[in-house]
């Protein structure tokens, strides 16, 4: 049977504040746990209405309505563990590092992370104000690719300034069209915020403005959506690399 | 003020059998319903809380908690209207024509609606068993996109077999990788449900099998999401049509 205490400290979890002060995220469904198993993530404790998961003799079986109680999904997916947070590894230089900033959507962070982990995309780097990959939505979303890919989290700007990492590309809805753009298989890419785009302070330190054209001739579209455009230009990225 | 008959046809058409009898669709958002009324949809109803609509006198004067009675949204947006539901005008057969096989959420629907605007798909060819694009969410979803694809719900083995369209392209895991297969600017591409892709009885149909390579190991990676995948296909399709 769950402690008040345990009900208390898992609920919690979807805040950022909680998550931090425990060091500890939530991840449902067997699925998901056990790619989380599966990798360098540190198991904290598994609960599962039925003994369908390996593991190290840490299952706690609880009822159905216990884990209705704990889990935050509509349809809570018949086991939730949490995992303790870990620290992100260096950054590495080589190959295409993407950038984002200020992602406000958990299910657009969360799709970006699949984007990632299909196109071999190593390192994420997220600015302060892009939400949280361990909030229980992105975690949900990224249907296990979190523990294929490095998110680290950090003053974009800095960053840029400090690392000298060249180029820079950026995603605006002005630039030059990414078909006829040379791309290198090294650099940054970054994506700007839903509503807002690319914050001005980034602006110089871009070198190439790149964008996904248009092909109809309203020009009445809204902008792409940003996981759709961040699946558009790193599949253009990737293929440049098979084809040269 | 609006009258209980009022609210309860507009309440309904959250629901395909009540969409269908009155043949009548919601829109909200003051850009959305301008979208609408620049098209050719034609108006049935407009309701708004403040008078920033430009039309032809149709407008009635609603207040927020009536708005917030028959909104489909969280936060309602100003204005809300019906729109007749429209006949989809004959298919062209010139031109890459898009094909959906049983895709079920109404979020997936509505981003790609508004890739085929952004990426100039003039039709749009749903089985039976996809979801409704009259359906409040997809029309939400597709931010005025609607109004420039044309929408046609068939029997898609039906429509392939009785109209010799050729090629046949479909989007599986197994396929050719996408970027190095002849793509023609004509032709039909299909793609599958969520979670279990194209059906099989639409298998000997197709002609050229596709597929978005991964570029990470793992080989672990959940098959990308179907809105995903589309972007990434048809900015490659229309890729081509530039280059060459």
């Amino acid at each position: 049977m769950l402690s008040k205490n345990q009900i208390k400290l898992i609920t919690g979890l979807d805040k950022k504040k909680y998550r931090n002060k425990h060091k500890l995220f939530v991840v449902e469904g067997l699925k998901n746990i056990q790619e989380f198993l599966n990798s360098d993530f540190e198991l904290q404790d598994l609960y599962a209405v039925e003994d369908r998961i390996q593991s190290d003799g840490k299952i706690q079986i609880i009822s159905n309505s216990e884990l209705r109680k704990i889990s935050f999904l509509t349809t809570p997916n018949v086991a939730l563990a949490t995992f303790k947070i870990a620290e992100a590894k260096p950054i590495k230089k080589d190959g295409l590092i993407l950038a984002l900033d200020t992602i406000s959507d958990p299910g657009n962070l969360g799709t970006i992370i699949r984007l990632c982990d299909w196109f071999g995309i190593r390192d994420l780097v997220c600015n302060l104000k892009t939400v949280d990959c361990y909030n229980p939505k992105v975690v949900q979303a990224t249907m296990g690719s979190m523990t294929r890919v490095n998110i680290t989290y950090l003053d974009l700007e800095d960053y840029l300034k400090n690392n000298n990492i060249q180029p820079v590309y950026g995603a605006f809805m002005d630039g030059i069209p990414v078909y006829s753009v040379d791309l290198e298989n090294n650099g940054v890419l970054i994506l700007g915020n839903e509503a807002n785009g690319i914050h001005n302070s980034l602006g110089d330190l871009i070198t190439t403005k790149i964008s996904i054209p248009q092909f109809n001739n309203s020009n009445k579209t809204e902008s792409l959506n940003v996981a759709t455009a961040t699946a558009i230009l790193l599949s253009e990225f990737k293929r440049r690399t098979i084809e040269t």
